[in-house]
């Protein structure tokens, strides 16, 4: 137990080091992109909470000046549904670097540079599906933006509270599927604002459409497009 | 980068000696258990899966000779919902010790001393909600068993395929969601089956019972209970 005692105690010195490099990395990235009148929105949520879907709707909406980064630990198949709308998507996949489950400034740095930032107006990140380690590690955004789906329940702010908190503005998805669910969405905007009382919650069906506008609203105050 | 690249080395050199410690007393629990004649099941899926609400229905039908072991970040939420039940359950909170986004075996350990291991023939671990990290510390059970809804989309398994991999059963939960949703439960079948072949799957709505019969089964023919 000593040992392992000794190894954790290396594991977090290791850790704070690796988050003080990344948190340095990412304020250049967020002042760098702002110099250039670029906004950069980190969209986070649980796997299939909707993260792709919501980016498809505001291409379609916003016009094609919008570049995205796609976080998956396989396969390419969000970048290759993003690349179909005609803007350009940059996969990273941490399958090879130990399955990360996060992502981190250092790939965002190297990713903005293969995409380069001509003709952007808008930067995506879609995060790693995780409601947990995206929310330790900054990656230079203007705007933290929770997804979570009324399937996923009304207790995950309580559950999970670091990604709740560390986002702006929070979605709940897939409003289309209330009818069939015992699911209050009363108890859950009361639940994050126990947990982040300033949080923007808004709520949409990116399949019938319902709230897009709202998303949008909120996209045009916060980044001045 | 230098410096960065440095301390990802000590990173996973840490990390592979925490990974051996960890499957040593893994192993340890495993066959500590199957010498008591107690069955271990390890509960892995994203946030909102239906965990819980599973371990409620199998003690609704298999009784009261199980124990349960929750993981948790913050919260009781969960334990408490089981003790309702008349159950033993002991929650685990990573909160304090940094959020970490999976249960490791040394806490398992821990948890079976406090609760105890007479009367018990089935002890669940509901590991922490996330499709990535608790895929790769073994917490020392006889059967890993995968939850999915069909709210989270087909593509799932090709995007995180090691706890897919790592798990002997699959369960599909919320079928009753199905009537609303743009879901292929082919497409799904085949995904898990491109990533593991062996895997048994299943699909259940705990809600209406549809499927829970086949689980039962499935359980009694593992555990021999």
């Amino acid at each position: 137990m000593g040992y392992k005692k000794n190894m954790e105690s290396i594991k977090i010195n290791v850790m704070q080091k690796l988050l003080k490099a990344n948190d340095a990395i990412a304020d250049e990235i967020r002042n760098s992109l702002k110099n250039k009148g670029i906004f950069f929105i980190n969209l986070m949520s649980s796997p299939g909470s909707g993260k792709t879907t919501l980016i498809e709707e505001t291409v379609k909406k916003l016009g094609k000046k919008i570049k995205v980064i796609e976080g998956d630990i396989q396969t390419t198949l969000d970048a290759e549904r993003l690349q179909k709308l005609g803007i350009q998507a940059f996969q990273i996949n941490t399958g090879p670097f130990g399955g990360d489950c996060h992502l981190e400034a250092a790939w965002i740095k190297t990713a903005i540079a293969e995409l380069g930032t001509e003709g952007m107006d808008i930067l995506f990140v879609e995060n790693i599906g995780n409601l947990v380690c995206p929310a330790e590690f900054d990656v230079g955004a203007h705007l933290n933006v929770l997804l979570i789906s009324v399937s996923e329940g009304e207790d995950k702010p309580l559950k999970y509270p670091l990604a709740f908190q560390v986002s702006q503005v929070c979605v709940i998805t897939k409003t289309d599927l209330l009818p069939l669910k015992r699911f209050s969405l009363e108890t859950l905007r009361q639940n994050i604002q126990k947990v982040n009382p300033a949080c923007t919650i808004i709520e949409v069906s990116a399949h019938e459409g319902a709230g897009l506008e709202r998303w949008i609203e909120i996209l045009q105050n916060k980044t001045g497009i």
